[in-house]
């Protein structure tokens, strides 16, 4: 381990030099679900080409319908495992803008008043500067021993905010070259500042956007008021429907596929450090308002949900119209857990709407994504080596959670390349990812880098 | 009646120039209920008090915490009756602006295929092509016969599209000053193209802004949903409540003051010309809503509604953004007939939302605007004499209908100043005012110069 002990000087001595290459990433705007984006999720995209090229990988930009993948290559000693690392350079829109403090896109290193630091700005958090602990850790090993413990392919797409239109296509496309013995995702969070994590299930997603349409133009609501039909009660109905008075989601047949937790597991939740009051209260909310009769750590692990993420119709600018509006607009998206089938739950909502459409009234609907849920095995050998080297790190041993957010891609490498997942991330849960005023600790990104070190070295170790 | 023949030929020949004036007016985008705008009012009333000024009315601007009044009086013949002329020089917002065939400030005069002329823009309609042919009716009879048959107060204000709030204040300052025999109000529809209208009803309007808040930032649904209030979850369980099954308003209350039709004015209701089908059909609509159990015409003309005019909330962009949004918006208003309660409606409505509130969230709540509905006497010797006058121009005899929208003047014009109006107004009920690609037909421009002239004559014979 005396090489890992040199790794970690030189992380720590090159901490500055990381911040500045991190800060001209986050600079490039790469939103990837905004159109009026796409060439600077391609300058994203050639910046980390280049990083990556210059310390050795065989890194190239490829081309997709949609914004190019990175993908590069470093070989490690002989025999070594052969790991793939996956990232998302591209970022979240940043609206409300006027709740940022800062420009997004002018990223800030702040002291706090504890003396802690954090990096503020689109995208510290989610993901570039996740992404970038791996790449100083890789950085680091070759600037230090010439040559990485383990063979390296990293992967990092442009569309995981956006729903990942390119990713299957791509995977099958490139299967051979992107298989390795397991895929390590920086995409999550810790337990908390103390406490690494490793994330043992991911909830899938569904994602629609719905149209509601009626009359052939907006009308004069004291013309027509009282006689025309309004597309916004109408999709105001249809999303009341979704749930009934337990929080429980109405679709037929939305809960095959649902089991309950093993009473094992439930017992293990019960006994990490969580207060459903602090987590809630850290963003204004007192009480649980989802499924009743379920703790807050199974709601967002384990129980799937519907969400309507944003709705539109009518007049919605100053002042007042008196107008009954033409369309009304939802977009609708589902947590899934387990054996939930993202087709059949589509499937469902659609009907479900095409039920409640009174006469005159369409809907129309587009496809933003689906992925099941993954649960990953609870044990296996490099899950212990990772936590093992994870708990060496920080002040606290690492834990195996659960995770309510979605990353499509795990459950495709397990599917397409038959490869499992280590889903390690530094996050906290009040880095306000997606939301104005993103932030990453400087502890999550300088330890970040040391904890990836360390995992590369002790899976070096487990060579054949 | 050789002095109203001279006016109407002088109105004929002059007819071009009248165009020309009129889209003069159209020109300056002066929408009342967005704060840009505020310097378009301006204009708008300058140009119009400039223009009454020219035909020999004492005419001015007459400043107001909001937008400007335009007051103007001229002086009949010894003993002449006095009326008050109203209408509104502000203007709709003019959104969605790409549904739009030509810029909606560049007016335009289209020739159709059947051979007939019409006006398009916003406000060719609602109001000023409407406020114009009153003014060339005066301007007529004043280069024809040195004067007017009748005393005229001329009264334009600017805010009718926003809620009116500097009306009442207005009024009850200029009492003296604004009060006439009678007020004439040009801002409502013919029956149809061949057949003028007098309105004897209309609904009042209450409008409210609806904010519901939850956390106090947008969360990521990922690691929030399932435990998180959403806001828009909330606010469609609200909106979605206000309906029954049957389309009643549900607002405790709601129908107080709201007497079946007498069996009289049903019957009358039920000779007119009037097909649903086509009412419907013409914004691509064809079976009624609303309550069930009612006509079309008892549906905008004698029933009240709830309509929600606008929601907003959560990401509304292009693609897809998993957020739970801090808050949601709803424009909501509320028709109102008979002796419905402007301000019990608000208070009912307002308690309703209270009561549905979940743990953490709040409400906050923004009034736009209350009138009564009025509901004016179906005989008097004024309303016949109009009658008569209109019936002399037009193909087929006035008749006497109800009105669904509210113009809230009416009932203050009552209230304050004890004076009864005649609605009469030469709109079509396929004007689009409201919409986009607004128009006025040039009949109705042309033919309602010569309508007010013969009403105008007809009033000043019948002088004391």
């Amino acid at each position: 381990m005396a090489g890992l002990d040199s790794v970690l000087s030189c992380l720590d001595l090159n901490l500055d030099r990381s911040v500045d290459r991190l800060f001209d990433l986050l600079r490039i705007p790469s939103i990837s679900t905004d159109p009026a984006y796409a060439s600077d999720c391609r300058r994203a995209a050639d910046w980390l080409q280049k990083d990556l090229a210059a310390i050795g990988f065989d890194a190239s930009v490829r081309e997709t319908p949609g914004h190019p993948m990175v993908v590069a290559h470093r070989k490690g000693t002989d025999g070594a495992p052969h790991v793939l690392f996956y990232g998302h350079y591209d970022v979240q829109p940043v609206d409300p803008l006027p709740l940022w403090d800062n420009d997004p896109f002018d990223p800030r290193r702040v002291t706090m008043p504890d003396g802690t630091e954090r990096l503020t700005g689109r995208g510290t958090a989610d993901d570039k500067g996740q992404l970038m602990t791996f790449v100083e850790a890789c950085r680091a090993f070759i600037a230090e021993t010439g040559s990485l413990p383990v063979t390296v392919t990293i992967f990092l797409e442009g569309e995981e905010e956006s729903g990942s239109p390119s990713l299957l296509p791509f995977l099958d496309a490139n299967r051979e070259e992107l298989s390795a013995d397991v895929a390590l995702i920086c995409d999550t969070n810790m337990w908390d500042r103390e406490t690494p994590a490793i994330s043992t299930g991911l909830r899938g997603l569904v994602g629609e956007q719905l149209t509601i349409r009626a009359a052939s133009m907006d009308l004069h609501s004291g013309y027509f008021g009282g006689a025309a039909a309004n597309p916004i009660h109408v999709l105001a109905k249809i999303l009341a429907d979704l749930h009934d008075a337990a929080g429980r989601v109405t679709l037929p047949g939305f809960y095959d596929g649902v089991p309950e937790l093993p009473e094992e597991v439930r017992a293990s939740w019960a006994t990490l450090p969580f207060s459903e009051k602090e987590f809630l209260g850290s963003v204004g909310l007192s009480v649980p308002s989802g499924e009743k009769g379920r703790s807050v750590l199974e709601q967002t692990w384990s129980r799937p949900t519907a969400e309507v993420n944003g709705i539109e119709g009518g007049y919605t600018g100053k002042g007042f119209k008196t107008v009954i509006a033409a369309e009304a607009h939802a977009k609708v998206s589902f947590r899934l857990v387990f054996d939930q089938d993202p087709a059949k739950i589509r499937e469902s909502f659609r009907a479900f709407v095409q039920e409640r459409l009174p006469a005159d009234c369409t809907a129309e609907f587009h496809e933003h994504g689906g992925s099941p849920a993954i649960q990953l095995p609870f044990d296996s050998p490099v899950l212990r080596t990772a936590r093992e080297a994870l708990s060496a790190e920080w002040p606290k041993p690492a834990v195996m959670i659960g995770m309510g957010g979605s990353i499509p891609v795990v459950g495709e490498f397990k599917r397409r390349l038959g490869m499992p997942s280590l889903l390690i991330g530094f996050g906290l849960g009040d880095d306000r990812i997606h939301s104005p005023n993103e932030k990453y600790e400087m502890s999550s990104f300088a330890k970040g880098q040391r904890s990836w070190a360390r995992v590369l070295a002790a899976l070096g170790e487990k060579r054949a």
